[in-house]
């Protein structure tokens, strides 16, 4: 594969993560050295919002940006910087034969900056348009280098050990699922307090709540993940048991956990109930299974939706998880400038989950990743379908160890802005 | 006022706090000098639970615990960790003339274990306890020192600059609006994000939604305190200005916003909704706001509760919080041995909010601040009613300052849990 000189252009697409960032730093990092050092890379682009950006030219000049004096300080504040800092959308691209005009007007933007590297960081739905965008492009006989760059909170994505983003989250869901089981064990007087998740199709970010088990001995009495059908009976008979034996019971569950018959809980909210203004009313898993236990127990209980700080909650990111996402930019880059194309970067764990922890990076064919799920594994479950496995939690640990040093101003956490 | 040789005994009472072990761990520093260095204290037992384990004469021997080898890290690590230690309860105590009997049995267990030092950490209904424990010891006789050690994330004692455990929930909730707007800035399509933050009768700690502002540049559009009457049609109407202005509108509320006839925003979520199960549901100021904006608005828009992490996101805790929490338990027992009784240790601040921070410790007359509620000032309100001013800002702003050196351990914060 000869070497192929032209821009590059980098994007982050779907839901923010704290890690996203991170990993536009280390995309930047590595192009900038290529053109500073004479590399293929000429010049590098942001897409603001995405492949929505890339279509209006709305595009900025990073190496203007982060080539000034204090580039270097930037790019450290931005890698600590929650959110997707170009901007995100929720945009998927049509099949080809279905939007011949939209790819013709991709074509046509590269065309007119000479644009040779496509980077583009995110989930399920970024994957399936890098998949696209280097199957169009390679039909075009436009040369052009298309790399995913993964990122979720979900860590549903195929063929990498785990996703940047989700560390973080885990580490934030861990961290805070240890406060609250802290907060409910000052009284006396029975409670059930019920923390709700994200993870609508995977419970992975749930498994995390029970992190605190391993590592300090106080986890939540269950954890309720999608992967396994819920019944109310068993959640009943549970928590009964459980207040047999303590009073402070402390559930996690995931928001999409479901019935046998494929309902989501948080739906059974919706069946029946109205808002003031006469509007369905739309409860969450959580709010949902607090009015259950009221109802059927009677005892005092709460729900706790824990929200989009798991995404954003960056003051408690895992150092490894920034690393690591991070390293997938460099190594997007490395891998483009080498001649790969129509991939997206994989983390691979050398040896078992006993085994020093030590990730290597990858680049995979794309179209075997996108549009799949990655569920939690039957062995990462206990028998009785409530609770997550040693093995699970052991998994996991690395993922979340080591803290960030964040640059404080006045108390808050320095955040770098686009302007 | 002569040396008074006995046993201490402290507890912890009502909602807790990240800072509230801070506190303990000031008396139980103070304490363990004055027991080993032949000083006026010559026993220290805590309360399980507050005056309830006091009752229960469930006392455990804080000296036998923490003078072994390891009590000093554990010490340090019982200060960074969250909620209450001890235990908690929300008893508060009779009249004394409706409670002769419950008051007998007190004065009994300071008998029976020689307790002539009474320290409790809490908020207002914790400082009636040590305002009527006061005034029983004296009208019988019975030589004790009664010392209230304030806390509370609502910052609504009167007679103290700001209470303790009201910088590190102020911390937390400056910090995760700040990520939370930077989390709404991504996407292009105009949404409106309501985020609820706790406080039923004053708003002090929503005020502290307002810090990005004058920290990073970027607040939050609106703040609604339960200070100023709310109206929908203001509501609405600022929401409207503002999306034309940008996309991501984010506010800031407190649970506790009534409209002019008195009652809470949140009650006409349960005016006439029903859950699935019949009952009355309580949506929450925010869930109800969100349910408005869908309905006159009809932008995308969801509401975001910070729920208990306010009280125990111990691992974002503020430095001077902490500090400041120590200090008073450590003032508290200094005040005790030189003879204060029926007080509380109150913070002034030196100088106005423009001058250097600097705070000094006074006992006060616990009669004279229990049972009162300080609410935020006309003057740290703008004219609208819909935002805090720059002054009350600069008045937070050194609470939330300094991040504590926390001990992880395979990425998550040390906690003690007393055994």
């Amino acid at each position: 594969m000869g070497k192929l000189y032209g821009a590059a252009v980098v994007g982050q697409s779907g839901g923010p993560t704290a890690a996203i960032n991170a990993t536009l730093v280390g995309v930047i990092r590595s192009a900038l050295s290529e053109i500073h050092d004479g590399g293929c890379i000429t010049a590098l682009y942001g897409m603001r919002h995405g492949i929505e950006g890339l279509l209006k030219k709305d595009l900025i000049d990073l190496d203007a940006i982060f080539s000034s004096e204090s580039g270097e300080d930037d790019l450290t504040t931005l890698s600590h910087t929650p959110a997707a800092a170009l901007g995100s959308c929720r945009k998927k691209l049509p099949k080809v034969e279905d939007g011949e005009e939209i790819y013709a007007t991709i074509l046509s933007v590269f065309k007119e900056f000479n644009i040779r590297y496509f980077f583009y960081i995110g989930g399920n739905d970024s994957m399936d348009t890098v998949a696209k965008l280097s199957a169009y492009t390679a039909k075009c006989d436009y040369d052009c280098r298309v790399i995913g760059l993964p990122k979720t909170i979900d860590n549903d994505l195929v063929g990498t050990d785990h996703t940047p983003g989700f560390g973080s989250a885990a580490k934030y869901v861990a961290t805070t699922m240890q406060e609250i089981i802290r907060d409910c064990a000052v009284y006396t007087v029975p409670a059930v307090t019920i923390v709700e998740i994200m993870g609508r199709d995977s419970g992975w970010l749930t498994t995390a709540a029970g992190l605190p088990r391993l590592i300090s001995g106080y986890g939540p009495d269950y954890i309720y993940l999608p992967e396994k059908t819920f019944t109310d009976e068993q959640f009943l008979s549970d928590i009964r048991k459980a207040l047999e034996v303590h009073p402070n019971v402390v559930i996690a569950v995931s928001e999409g956990i479901r019935y046998g018959n494929g309902k989501y809980v948080g739906e059974g909210a919706q069946s029946g109930a109205k808002d003031v203004f006469g509007h369905q009313y739309l409860a969450g898993t959580g709010k949902y299974l607090e009015q259950m236990v009221k109802e059927k127990i009677g005892c005092k209980v709460r729900s706790v939706e824990l929200n989009i700080s798991q995404r954003c909650a960056a003051h408690i990111a895992s150092w490894v998880d920034l690393d690591e996402s991070e390293c997938c930019g460099e190594v997007g880059v490395e891998s483009a400038c080498d001649g790969e194309t129509g991939c997206m970067i994989a983390m691979e764990r050398v040896g078992g989950i006993d085994d020093p922890y030590t990730i290597t990076y990858k680049a995979k064919d794309v179209s075997q990743i996108a549009n799949q799920i990655k569920t939690v594994p039957e062995e990462f479950i206990t028998p009785e379908g409530n609770n997550v496995t040693d093995a699970c939690l052991c998994y996991l640990r690395p993922m979340i160890a080591g803290e960030v040093p964040l640059s404080y101003k006045d108390g808050l956490p320095r955040i770098y802005v686009f302007s």
